[in-house]
């Protein structure tokens, strides 16, 4: 069971957090993050797979690799992408400083950055943020923090859940921001997410390496992937749990309890993508394996013309029908079924016949489900994505670097 | 040297053409084009790989494997996709009618349609429009069946070249139809190109082939691949060459002309992409092989975040480079360059300075050039591209089917 609960963070034990204003972000909003487990926590993160990657992402790799972090600082408002040496420096700095404000070592300071890429930070600003943020630093500061992070996200986007293991309970809570543009110039997706579970940083890992590959991997609001792309897990061990070190029945439902809430809130940042004013859930059936299943839903995920066809509410099939067809997927025309929102609108080679009113219907609502039968294999995969509006074209055509 | 020319297919000797309103589209226009030869033609083809393809591409690929033709019957209004059996019955039928007309055989005519999928070929109209049109073909409708394939396009597309090969003038012309969306449900590139050149199908068919590769296969509106498009060479040998058999200077002299031509016939295409207001040539230098540079350059001309960059006239670099970096090619962003229009913007892994307002001159201009120097082999390679605009977002999701 998941919740929408803006405790985030700071539900499971032994956490805290804060947002401030640290004056990065030009619109004066909230642009610094930390979090903080007052215990030293196992660490698991994946990362962006551009080659053109940010300095906090290096940065944050090599803590990972320590195996263990106590603190998160993330701000808004500029990248540290494509800044150099400098970049690099001003990552390590950013840790440097807020290690001794904290008293812990260097080593166990994730940072993340999201925003205007090719600007250095304003190190001055980052420096004072630190400093006047710690302090704040408390049991319900989550939701200040996911304040911090987002961009522009339409709103904060915090997860919790609690499960049950050798009689304690156990809890994980998580924030995360969109892919929304800052300033706009590139979407980032961090998603920073916490537990008092017990358990093994290499189990950790290897939970969080292959959740991803179904959640936060199977999203696309508009198939550019970002530099500063970011997913960490603290685990600090304060629910008393034995250490969860094998692939034994615990770990399985801590497994399950993660994968649930990073697939809903894979949900969310696809919900809240650049524009959208449509959520879209496209379920790939009986597919010859995961790969073609995730080919042949990115393909109608990334494709311009269907993404207008649903901002235009129109039951395009053919443009979705293309789309698989160009994919590189193993499919026959004949044998593929189209159905969206339940109704099937092509089989057998041919557009079927449908209740045009109740399609309409359903084109008009927000969140709409694309089913693809490929009868080709037993594989099934979901990919969510949004619609291309006008909106879009305004936030990432009308800025001006 | 290429030529705009409205001569088009009717430029080499031995072709004649015809378009006229068949009552296909709703709009009212011509919609129905025929270009013959008066002699027997080598024939060469390149089609979609979409593996969702049309009822005509594969009616005439079969007749490419004959490698001789006389006749295209293209119509506009309809793309007789996805229209199982009956749309391969009426594939046939339209080849059998032309044919009859026309007094040849039915596996001289090459079929094409574009327009909206899902629907039958309103096979009553096309008998009457086949009827009526025979007659009325000339050597000088060339433009008449220009104007019966385009959709959304904003003008016709005709170019001419020539030649002299053994002493005698051997002429190339073509028409083509661009990325724009019939009612609007499929983009679909159509090219035909007549020649009076004396060459074997198969080495005409080598060419073709190859040529295909770097020049049509090298541009993109959306990155949506139709289910429609097709390139046909007619090669009737009446300029009376000695007949190109094998690859000496001849063939190359030929090569070199219909390459061109289709390279600038590719150009016009991408140019007039739906809604676009830029015309982007998009050059990836020193790239490891051809894979890698067409890769990036793909990467680049299909991110939304790049095109909508490009529509609001701002040079962010940024996108570019991250569009590269998550193109999957080898690439080292510190030993990358990126330059629009000829200045310098970012290299040695910054941001570089450069004059704003000759800047600001070049994004302000339809035709701009990007060119990324990748610094990993000597391979490079040219990407044509377009910016996503408003009106492509209208265009697109307007239209109800």
């Amino acid at each position: 069971m998941i919740n929408e609960n803006k405790a985030g963070v700071t539900f499971a034990k032994g956490f805290k957090a804060t947002g401030i204003k640290a004056g990065i972000k030009k619109s004066g909003n909230a642009d610094l993050a930390i979090i903080t487990s007052d215990t030293e926590a196992a660490v698991a993160g994946t990362f962006t797979q551009n080659k053109v990657a940010a300095a906090p992402v290096y940065v944050s790799k090599d803590v990972v690799k320590t195996k263990t972090a106590k603190a998160i600082v993330a701000n808004s408002g500029c990248a540290n992408a494509c800044t150099g040496q400098q970049g690099m420096d001003d990552a390590h700095k950013t840790a440097q400083i807020a290690a001794a404000e904290l008293n812990i070592n260097k080593d166990d300071v994730i940072v993340a950055s999201t925003g205007v890429i090719g600007v250095t930070l304003p190190m001055d600003k980052i420096e004072t943020g630190i400093k006047a943020a710690v302090p704040t630093l408390n049991n319900d500061g989550s939701d200040a923090a996911a304040n911090a992070i987002i961009t522009t996200d339409t709103y904060t986007k915090s997860l919790t859940t609690s499960i049950t293991l050798d009689g304690k309970e156990v809890r994980i809570g998580a924030i995360a921001k969109g892919a929304g543009m800052i300033q706009p110039n590139m979407a980032t997706m961090l998603c920073f997410i916490t537990t008092d579970a017990n358990i093994e940083q290499v189990r950790l890992q290897t939970a969080l390496s292959e959740i991803i590959e179904k959640t936060f991997n199977m999203i696309s609001v508009d198939g550019d992937m970002s530099t500063n792309d970011m997913v960490i897990v603290l685990a600090n061990g304060q629910a008393g749990n034995n250490k969860i070190i094998e692939n034994d029945e615990n770990y399985q439902i801590f497994y399950q309890a993660l994968s649930e809430l990073c697939c809903q809130m894979a949900q969310k940042v696809a919900a809240d993508g650049e524009g959208a004013t449509k959520f879209l859930t496209i379920n790939i059936n009986n597919a010859r394996n995961f790969r073609d299943a995730k080919l042949a839903g990115m393909s109608i995920a990334n494709s311009p013309l269907v993404k207008t066809a649903f901002f235009g509410q129109d039951p395009n099939w053919g443009r979705i029908l293309c789309a698989v067809g160009y994919s590189g997927v193993d499919m026959n025309p004949e044998n593929t079924e189209v159905k969206i929102g339940g109704i099937t609108i092509y089989s057998n080679g041919l557009g079927a016949a449908f209740d045009k009113n109740a399609l309409q219907d359903i084109m008009s609502e927000h969140d709409i489900a694309i089913d693809i039968n490929l009868n080709m294999g037993s594989t099934n995969a979901t990919v969510w994505s949004c619609d291309l509006s006008y909106e879009y074209v305004k936030i990432n055509g009308e800025y001006h670097t």
